[in-house]
């Protein structure tokens, strides 16, 4: 059997290393790094992954698509798919920063403890128009949870709700302002007090929910942050932490999230090796996070 | 034996994928890429080849140069061959986008029906001005073939003669447009009517040699069709074709053609990696591909 | 155990070829080379290597950081060493195009024929303004020799004093201009006359010491010639000279340092692979040649 080969296509001026690292991880025995990837310039780079291989060794060749513009990783997978054609294709695994992995165990962690087939359950989002933050609303949108986005940037949040209401048939997202003092009458604080879910995936060492916040999410069953660098992103959350309770709620930090994390993605590196005709986006990591409980 | 470093020079601002797939497949156990190669910055590229290992280690590292620009591949190349010294020197292939080893791979294909040492053969290169177009014409106009270059531009067509003259001693080389219509009383229709040898070498996906046109070929005994996106580049020959018969002709698709380039390309890697003198162009290549049958 | 992976952070818009090849040699398994690496976007190319790996895993990973400036390789290194906190680090070897290897081995190897601790060693360094140069005039003012740095241009061997007197305290280094001709008089003739130890690490293939200025180095012990490409950066220095009696002196050339050199980087290599905390610069690799003798 050949080398398995990874083509792993960023957006980024830079290849990024988080991506690579975890591929190598995966089981990718030589990756193929190319920075500065559009729409314009993907079409040769998948042909490479097209021809260059027959029959079943073709399996052996398989695409990643990350950096950290989630947009921009998205026109190129459009792309990437109407690059390939009858059975000429390889599999393809879309995970802009990781945003797609992390948020579907963000997302099966959070439903250990909360049953979002009730329709009744209510999530904000913190740090919700990154990479991840979006996957995380969009996931969780697509299960029937009521999702509040929030950005420090009202505009930055509505833009990226308004993205993500073209995606998600009947979602009920909502873009709000994080203000970081957070008068308790501001719809920011009304959302943390009604969450029955709260996740935190906004950029490294920034603290999204103090204490005062964390206090008054008293409706709150699970606190998820998937933030590494300290400080917190939400104020008592802890980096290893995995279904600690804390009062009410059970608390997930970023390494506490992190091994099913990168388990849902070795699945999925080995899925798009085995089956060419993968091409798995949010949703099919989502469920293959469910199958591996 | 230390590991095997291909380094890989490619003009084009992103290094390839396809060169990286077939180089990993032909033995290299390392490959380290570089894009945007010019004659300008590879001297460095070249010394880290040439001062890293000592004695028959040597041996273990080669150069690849790729990319889809003919012209801009020669000139690095000969870069290169002007910063060795002595015996401080590593095996080195010059492939641009497999240019030299798919025309190798197709003109011993068609000298398995044709016998060019008569020194009567006519032989219609479609698609003729892009990298593996212009290698097929000046392997066949090396072995005495008297080649019609065609392209959908004439300008073009005549730019890509006057460079293969420059290289071929004693080569017969002719340009000709290639008009989409055909009439009958064109330059290009009376050599596609009087060719024993088509070979279509185009961008993927474009129909050089339509029914009409194929119906046309009274005499050729050879069809050589080397794009891989369908539709076919010439009308009625098939992907799998290898030496299949179509009334007077055989045909040969690109998978028919790509079993022997893949060996040719084996075969000149393991080359550079035993041969630290080893220096492949095109006729080199030929000369593999002939030794393989 | 994972693969050993290294991050190549390389401040040239290419990532070189020479410290690829030579951290495969040293046991790399998988090198992530970035080109164009600037302390602005360095960060997230570390938080890749740091949040990918958890426990003792993560000392799998490694930092390299390379590149032909030296000065902005050593804004990187202040770059990565700040992103790095608590145990949430990985091992770094400085070591732009092996300038601290290369100059950490010359200086071990001078140091088997001089005893530096007296205090009175003089030595030249031609071509000391490159990276290289400036390392040996280091290291060796560290060790209290009285360095003359030499460069054709002595604006541009000032600059590298000054620098180098910010990073060792108590250092005696002076900038000379190494005039073609060389009038007896001039200080670069007097300072050659008086050496104790010449190093010439300038250009490839520019001959900084001519014969006549070799026979004027009446009272040099030990000549260390680093350039690879002939002709020979001291006159009558060959490249595979290692400890070779010429006169009073004994003679390395880049072939008789490059050995130790080699064993350096293997060693220091091993060393960031198994010591996460370790931040390897030039005194560090100097200690390192020194414990292998």
């Amino acid at each position: 059997m050949p080398k398995r080969v990874l083509i792993q296509l960023d957006c980024d001026p830079q290849p990024g290393t988080f991506d690579a690292v975890v591929a190598v991880d995966a089981g990718a025995d030589v990756l193929l790094r190319q920075g500065g990837v559009t729409p314009e310039n993907v079409v040769p780079l998948v042909h490479g992954a097209m021809f260059t291989r027959g029959g079943s060794d073709l399996a052996s060749t398989a695409i990643f698509i990350g950096g950290g513009d989630v947009a921009a990783a998205e026109a190129v997978a459009a792309e990437v798919r109407k690059t390939f054609f009858g059975p000429v294709r390889v599999g393809v695994l879309v995970d802009p920063s990781g945003a797609n992995t992390t948020a579907a165990a963000a997302v099966v962690s959070a439903a250990r403890h909360v049953d979002f087939a009730t329709g009744a359950v209510s999530a904000v989002v913190l740090g919700g128009t990154g990479p991840v933050g979006q996957r995380v609303a969009r996931l969780l949108a697509g299960k029937g949870v009521h999702v509040m986005l929030a950005s420090r940037s009202l505009s930055r949040a509505e833009e990226a709700v308004a993205r993500l209401h073209e995606q998600v048939a009947a979602a009920t997202i909502e873009a709000v302002a994080s203000a970081a003092g957070g008068e308790a009458a501001s719809p920011f604080s009304r959302g943390v007090a009604n969450a029955d879910v709260i996740v935190a995936a906004g950029a490294a060492g920034v603290t999204l929910l103090d204490a005062a916040g964390r206090a008054a999410a008293g409706k709150a069953r699970v606190l998820i942050d998937l933030n590494a660098v300290p400080p917190a992103g939400i104020a008592g959350v802890a980096a290893a932490d995995k279904a600690r309770a804390d009062g009410a709620a059970v608390c997930y930090g970023p390494l506490g999230v992190g091994g099913l994390k990168m388990k849902i993605h070795r699945a999925a590196v080995e899925r798009i090796f085995t089956d060419s005709a993968a091409f798995l986006d949010a949703e099919d990591l989502l469920a293959i996070g469910a199958s591996l409980g």
